[in-house]
């Protein structure tokens, strides 16, 4: 397995030590095969601040997904530098690439396991739910920046925003649940922004 | 909780009575809340008979997504009078629909934690795979005889299909795992189906 994330690469805090112990149980076991005491095994410090400071696994993983948020929202910014149409592409090419490393296969079918659990948890569905709400208002942000500087058409950035978002969470689903053509998808979406959002020349 | 859909109101063998019984019990409880034993509960002929059939909840959800599968299939024909753009609005309308009855959300919530199942289980994987297959192909086959009369432009059929299948099982997943926005899916599908696909007139 690859090395995980930069963020949690080097843990600076027991919080981020815990968090990485999760992540790399999770990606290993998926949400099924988890438990607290796998989560221990990654985990360098005393296993007693773990069970301390988390009841069960559900606790431990609502807590890792609210982690993954704040991580999220302080790596979002993509160089202002760059103009709407290239940020876009840069967003889905890394969201809808035409394969994934072993690595981040394991992880996408674990997220697609945890996703599962707010069809019947509420607290898992407001997390789900706010991971969905930030990437929708970033695609949202950068499609209106480019109908202010007429890349794009005066689309409802909006409905293109819910479009996306949805085309992102279809190929995470699909590609660990199915079968894996997210590069047939990354071309038609393509073909979407070409025809739908960008202005004619 | 409204009626089941009409193949399995009037069960006429015992399988038939067994997948219907299984229908119910997902709905109530959905795959984490299921047991063999609730599926019992909703079976009105001897239980033994169930238990003799089969060993596990999972063996029997298998048999029933085989069931499922097979059931989409003969009654997947939409009726060859109606045109290809017909077809495909009818098609999407009732897998984007705006919102859904409280049976319909039920039964979706169930159908994304067996999906979820495929993550870790090969079998599971098998079955969405040949589901999502079949209604590739019927997307397809709709483009495709579109193209073939001028009603679409000469797009690539699978490519458009891939894109729209991964739509829907985006959109089937967020609505219960996330928000449910499909009305706004719906119609920027809209727009790229008259965009994209639709030849000028």
């Amino acid at each position: 397995m690859e090395e995980p994330p930069a963020f949690l690469a080097d843990p600076e805090t027991t919080r981020e030590s815990i968090m990485r112990a999760t992540y790399l149980a999770l990606c290993e076991y998926g949400y099924t095969g988890l438990t607290v005491q796998r989560i221990g095994e990654e985990f360098k410090k005393s296993k007693s601040l773990l069970y301390h400071h988390y009841d069960d696994k559900d606790e431990l993983l609502l807590a890792f997904l609210q982690f993954m948020l704040e991580e999220y929202k302080s790596t979002v910014s993509t160089p202002e530098s760059d103009g709407p149409a290239e940020r876009l592409n840069a967003v889905l090419d890394t969201m809808l690439a035409p394969s994934l490393s072993e690595h981040y296969q394991e992880f996408t079918a674990a997220m697609v396991e945890l996703r599962a659990q707010a069809a019947h948890d509420e607290r898992y569905r407001e997390q789900f739910a706010e991971h969905d709400r930030l990437f929708h208002d970033q695609l949202s942000s950068i499609i209106q920046t480019g109908i202010e500087s007429d890349i794009f058409r005066a689309v409802d950035p909006d409905r293109a925003a819910t479009l996306l978002l949805t085309t992102v969470v279809g190929t995470m689903t699909r590609r660990v649940t199915g079968d894996d053509d997210a590069a047939a998808v990354r071309a038609e979406t393509e073909a979407y922004i070409d025809g739908i959002l960008r202005s004619e020349e």
